[in-house]
């Protein structure tokens, strides 16, 4: 067979999810989604959806999805881009912003998706080691860069940092675009979007995958000065022009709308999450201080590759990353408190049966 | 105020899609839309779609989908890969097979995207002018390519050809990736995935944004060997791992396997189109012979820009495209009878007007 075609093909390493597991009864802590359901208001507008317009393409700007979340950060529609869950919109914003010779910089623990991005566009790229204690070090963050891009808070480390950091990490790079990725920022974090009107390079992006419970619709945004947001629907509309489709677009909406559900959800994830913290720590578990809808754990004795395989046969399911620097912590999403006892049962009932 | 960071920002010419108007009461007949609503299956699969669990993520793999689309075509799931309608199939394709030196090829009239992909991929490509008649010439395509993309039918010409055709290029192009673009092929066109059986190069993409009627809900579709669908997904998996969402998912199985449903709305719109072709013709218009869902239409004296013009005064929306060689065509998408009867009315009485 001829094949001499697939020396023109990409020859790349993908990114690889958190396992789905497709056994039922799992208790699943590995993929930081939300343990409650979307906001009635967004089941509701779903299941009152006319779907005989379905035959009709979505509006390609999404108008409507934009100024609801405009008005929820107190931004302007122009200032909102779009796109299929915020891995979208942050691969389209490095494809869009960029394009330097100089590389861009970003924390060596940290999302494993920038990597990818940066080898499928050959963007040149250098990572700075987090400290000791998994923190940011600004002074690595000094221009010249191609860019910045920072996940606050980070992840898998749950550690976020404030706006006066943010603030410093901008005046030290005015000549190229930082990206702060807010993928878990509704979770006690500081949004860096009030920036947006002081720093025109400055794009914050998000998701409603995590904070308001929509990972199944695939809606991520990006927040920026007029002049950056359309720089990415440029390159978006060479792309793809219909990515939200029309279903998100309705429950995206009522989703952003519905405040009090919003608080309530985040309240009760923010209890579990300080009763699991302590809970873990008493046992003694060392747990970073979580910005975010997941923990960070390591101990000092046990294994945590141990951990999370006699958990996953317990039917529980975390997060372990065999990487430099963290293959002895793992990441636990914070379910619900029914969840967080059976996890919490399993892991003592491991403590025990290790030290027998 | 700095702004330097620009300097490394994409500059880029979009593609511009059809005019999408907010007006009500309109005959939308621009942008190849089905007149007929999804198939009632499919609507009740997202009435009675669990939306709680649209707090998760999605199937990254969306292998059900997969299963219900190789079914119907007589394939293994293997041979088949999933995206956000056929623009997001495609540019996933246009990167992951087009790295050659040499040019791809295509027609000088068709789809308005390529060469915005190549643009923004940085693929070089020749464009291959259609006969007078708007066919393809195939000793324009013999290889040596750096890949090749037809649509076939081709848009906006309407004119589909055979499979004698397909194998003949696919004979003359071993050593590259060949792309057959069927977006419309259900409307009485021939399918080439049949030939993906023989020759492992040989890549069909697909959409149910026209003739499943669900373009509000992004589902595309690429049908080829196992060998390029592994290459897709690999570089789609460094992209975005979730771009086909739970809703469209559940939808798409149904409209899928709901075949008499489909039947039925292709026999409507090919009996309307039969009947739109013979009393545009007697009203001296030139129709190509239409394999799609879609007229390609001209006039020896009149303009088609001004009938696109008066057209849009009466709230009646077709497309004009200002291009060399067509722009005295107009593309008019295949509506409903009732559209029709509109439609006619309405270029009766532009002829009549311009007459006097």
């Amino acid at each position: 067979m001829n094949e001499l075609w697939k020396k023109n093909c990409r020859n790349i390493t993908p990114y690889v999810p958190g396992e789905q597991s497709k056994e039922q009864d799992i208790v699943k802590l590995n993929a930081n989604e939300n343990p409650y359901p979307p906001s009635p208001k967004a089941i509701e507008a779903i299941r009152n959806f006319n779907s005989e317009s379905l035959r009709l393409y979505p509006p390609a700007d999404a108008t409507p999805l934009k100024e609801a979340i405009a008005a929820c950060f107190g931004v302007d529609a122009e200032n909102v881009f779009l796109g299929n869950g915020s891995d979208d919109v942050l691969a389209l914003a490095f494809q869009s912003f960029f394009n330097s010779e100089l590389p861009i910089v970003y924390p060596d623990i940290t999302y494993s998706f920038y990597p990818v991005w940066c080898d499928l566009f050959g963007i040149p790229y250098e990572t700075k080691p987090l400290n000791e204690q998994f923190r940011v070090r600004l002074d690595d963050y000094k221009a010249p860069n191609g860019g910045v891009v920072l996940p606050n808070p980070n992840a898998p480390t749950s550690i976020g940092e404030g706006s006066d950091f943010i603030r410093q990490l901008l005046e030290d790079n005015r000549d190229c675009v930082v990206i702060i990725d807010e993928a878990y920022v509704d979770f006690g974090g500081v949004s860096s979007v009030p920036l947006t009107k002081e720093y025109d390079n400055l794009l914050v992006t998000g998701t409603f995958s995590k904070s308001r419970s929509l990972a199944g619709l695939r809606i991520g945004y990006a927040i920026g000065s007029k002049a950056l947001i359309g720089v990415l629907e440029a390159v978006k509309n060479s792309y793809n022009s219909y990515t939200v489709d029309s279903l998100s677009i309705a429950a995206g909406i009522a989703a952003v709308k519905d405040k009090a559900y919003f608080d309530s959800t985040i309240e009760k994830i923010l209890a579990t999450r300080t009763r699991l913290t302590n809970e873990l720590r008493a046992l003694g578990f060392t747990v970073a201080e979580s910005s975010a809808n997941f923990l960070f754990v390591t101990h000092e004795t046990r294994s945590m590759k141990a951990l999370f395989d006699y958990l996953k046969t317990k039917k529980v399911f975390i997060r372990y990353f065999n990487l430099p620097r963290i293959d002895n912590h793992v990441r636990i999403t914070v379910g619900t408190d029914e969840e967080t006892d059976i996890l919490l049962k399993e892991i003592k009932a491991y403590l025990t049966e290790e030290s027998i």
